[in-house]
């Protein structure tokens, strides 16, 4: 018998809740042990409700697992939630006061105060939030979450800068791929031979997330960092991997390679405690004039990795580049996947 | 027998040369005399020189026209001039130097003190710059360009903004249209599911023409716009239809609906004028909250106009907002041919 | 004020509906009067309700025209319909029933016996088919249909040779767009750099709508045409335009130039009765070697005409070549529209 | 020391030569040695010459090899060859005759009668054809080849049926990758939004290739397969993987689960020779109603299995259905390297 820790998956027939089972599927830690969906799923075995849409075959084992009602009564202590905001608002809390680790992608409560948002690399110790939420106190669950998929891969381009010379302000326009929005998500109609230059709510995410990733925990708080920053989000027709056009002004002024040498380096927790999931570089910068682009690069790093390119001075701020991050990888079932093995690693998985 | 003025185009086969002729077919004014193209074309018929690559079909009185060799002999006094770089930097000279107005879309000379750049609605006062020419002195020739197909659309939605409230700083990240690198220009497999972000030498551009065309003609050259600029190119996989996002900061503040304003009721020189290209508004508004998209919104004006959107609050500089414009008309074609127009309204042509 | 027909639109929210609003903007004899959809849309404006997929804008009268309940109490007495052939099943015999004449774009009746399936310039004389109608006798109302998108433009392509050579077999592989699917229809994570090998029911339809078309009206019933048929459909990332590899046997010998003759000399009732919708020659064969295509070819004959091209001898049957048809057009409101021209120069509409 | 064969690569910057490399980084048999391209690639290092377009990273001992000149002096004795058929029909005789065995991608020479054509699992017998070669019996040499990229998908489907029920009749109509015409290849201006119904002397490789593959070795000549065969091909916008639709008669009527048992048993001597690059099933029919489909089909057993799926009965032949195969794997460089793994397996690699 495995002594792997048994997961749930909230949201298991989606887009990330199908890379949380691919991810899942030879992990060292983990186990999936429970699959719960809509109610049109209930009952039905996994590869009957989900349409899978991943180049790999479902795992045998969760191909023929029943769907499970979404209750907490008979769910593992461990869930990774990928619902839509407006579910898991009311269900994440639902399942961390009955006693579960809620690791989850979705954005409703990641801007709540006593709701740690967390990158591995950049802001582990936000971890320690989870001791003031409510629901630990009461039944011992808690809720982690992790960042939209737009500004995980910025804020991992970002932290190595911030670290060594502060920043100042940051500016991205983000080019982000069809499967950021779930199936079946963007219709072909509005995508073929088209960028759309709106996604709702995403440009609000990404500004207040990366400053909440890049803050100072301070006793039961977060001070968000004090930068300034604008986001402008389009969505094109990429299949995989949100492509961002950055410009940063830094405190201390830094030189390119400098700059360079700040992302090559960048080495956090993750890489130290060897987490499963964590990519032995966690940002790789590319020296060719026209990399990254996600149709060759988005599997850096299994895709955890998260590609930089094209650093050259900016006419207005101090320095321009392009980011890649993989967001159903890096930017979504892999972040909460890297959460989950960093609050083991921690002891808050029991 | 007609009495509209001859013209002749070189690059008859490119893309911008196609639309040259697609856009000359019934024109009140022109009328195409004379193409020639690479070498490889001389002596066939268009029809037979040329891939066409439009959706209206090639005019009969075109296609069975002969293709000449590139030299002024035999050329009209009036040439649209659709090469590549190098090749223009040595041709257009000598057909301005043989007394040929040279009504250029490359970028060759664009940047040359002595050679006005100009969009009719910005700054059609730059076309005096001809009267310094030495080709203008010696024999009547002249040169004039329109800018890149990227800075074309950024500036006339900048231009409104800087007559009333002046430009501090402008940033735009552009995402571009496959047609803006000709044919066969870029590969499918380098686009498909894919974003390059590198166009070569295309951020330059943007950055000295922007600042050239919002210049202050003194004398014998211009004086460039003070504003601070950066530019950040990235290829889409989007057939026609330049999209950017933009922001700005104003030297006089300024509300969203002033802003608006300032858009909608802009007109200038060509629009007074009734030049026969010139697009009834040169700017249009959409308030969707999702527009412009190329693949909708292109065919404004004929592809004339250019359409802003989403206009809202920056968090570094004052305003962002999204800028589309069709790459090969208004970008290119359209530009020169709005440009010949003008200099006949002056009195350039003859 | 206008003395044309006022028609109403069911379904006017869709794609089909949307290019049924385009088509009848300025047309001679129609006018739209009413417009239907469901009942989410109902009390709210047409430019409120739906979401504008074309080039063009929303014809301003239509944009402030209020959504009504689709019920035939208070609609014109010339319907459009451009329902699913779910709804269409149940709500097209209720307008029949009520004394409208339905032109119908949906499957629901279309193999109907009593109910003509009909291309103008193939087998208009079907329509005789409306006085056996038990609608007819009762209240004055009828249905007509057209075929299915993939249909029509075979069976244009056909009907030249099926009546100089009969036809003996057909086999035809689709490779079709994806407006054809309807709005939001097919998932851009479907389609990008992708080919879905089945499209629900549609192989049955090609091939059974086709014998219909191309047979025989017999008193009160259609005496399918005898050739042997053979369909595959697939879905290709095209927003407009079927093409399709087509083989025929054919009974009668033919030449090359004795089919292209065929094809390029074919005219018929409605080209004689100058329908207003009625492009001038219902099939164009395009000589270039690697015509027709989707992205250059759809719009000729205003989206009405269907090119073919590569006629080359096939190794297993006679002949082999390529058809392209606009899907939502010719291929579908296009379609309803000459239908009702027809109707009109028949009597039908009063 | 490695004991391994060392291999050169004729071609090796194209796409088709990418994928040797990629295939043969980890290979048991064979190590790259030698890579040879263009003259304008002489001399640099690969990763300098190669605009490498794959999604793994350049092998670190392949990057710093310097691109030799394309002569069969210094070559190693076995060559993968990737050549245009024009530079093949001049190269590959030139090394065999140096006494080298060209295992070869290209069409120059597949038809010629004392040229083996081969996929391993269809006809490893005509190998045989090496030792009536001149070359073989001058130097040694010979010259081996694979089909075309469209051809071997479909002859895998089409084996295990041909012996068991033998063809009678076969018609194909493909879909085709953009990655099958190398790079730069299809320009995007031609494929987005679009199908191009020709690929240039592509037909004709299918039907005659398909002929040899499927005919019988008798002496020093192959009398080809018996069957009627007609090919349509058309290029859409997928990167990899080729789609067909397929028709057959079969002179042995068989039910539909005797064919699916036939291709989902059938197994050849590359399997049981254990060949490091086969498959362990050659052949894969999916169930689902819509597969395979490229976007996610392809990577089947690696890129090699061929995967097929719907299969239905045909109104004009007996049976139709979709076929599937990875282009650049299959369909190119795993299809030589597996042709190379046999030809060592019977001792032909010295």
């Amino acid at each position: 018998m495995s002594n792997k820790i048994s997961v749930g998956i909230l949201g298991a027939t989606g887009v990330v809740g199908q890379r949380f089972i691919q991810m899942l599927e030879r992990h060292p830690w983990f186990e999936v042990a429970w699959l719960a969906a809509s109610d049109r799923s209930e009952g039905k075995t996994y590869a009957e409700a989900a349409k899978w849409r991943l180049r790999t075959a479902i795992p045998p084992a969760v191909a023929s697992m029943k769907v499970s009602p979404a209750i907490p009564d008979g769910a593992p202590k461990v869930i990774f939630a990928a619902l839509d905001a407006s579910i898991a608002a009311e269900m994440e809390p639902r399942f961390a006061d009955a006693g579960c680790a809620v690791v989850s992608n979705s954005s409703a409560l990641r801007m709540q105060s006593d709701v740690p948002l967390v990158i591995p690399e950049v802001n582990g110790g936000h971890i320690k939030l989870i001791d003031v939420q409510g629901w630990r106190k009461k039944s011992g669950g808690f809720v982690v979450t992790n960042p939209n998929c737009s500004a995980i891969g910025l804020v991992l381009a970002l932290v190595p800068l911030h670290q060594r010379f502060e920043l100042d302000t940051v500016m991205a326009v983000t080019m982000q791929a069809v499967s950021g929005a779930g199936y079946p998500g963007v219709a072909s109609l509005d995508i073929l031979g088209n960028v759309i230059p709106f996604i709702r709510n995403e440009e609000e995410k990404m500004e207040e997330e990366t400053r909440k990733l890049l803050g100072q925990l301070n006793g039961s708080k977060v001070i968000p960092g004090a930068f300034a920053m604008s986001a402008q989000c389009n969505r094109v027709a990429v299949e995989d991997g949100h492509t961002e056009s950055v410009s940063v002004r830094l405190k201390t002024k830094a030189k390119a390679d400098e700059i360079i040498a700040a992302w090559s380096s960048y080495r956090a927790e993750p890489q130290e405690l060897k987490l499963p999931s964590a990519p032995e570089r966690p940002v790789v910068y590319l020296s060719a004039s026209d990399r990254p682009q996600p149709r060759f690069d988005i599997d850096l790093g299994a895709g955890m990795t998260t590609a930089v390119g094209r650093l050259r001075p900016c006419g207005v701020l101090d320095w321009k580049f392009t980011v890649l991050s993989h967001n159903t990888i890096r930017g979504a079932a892999g972040a909460a996947v890297l959460n989950a093995e960093l609050l083991k690693a921690k002891g808050y998985l029991g």
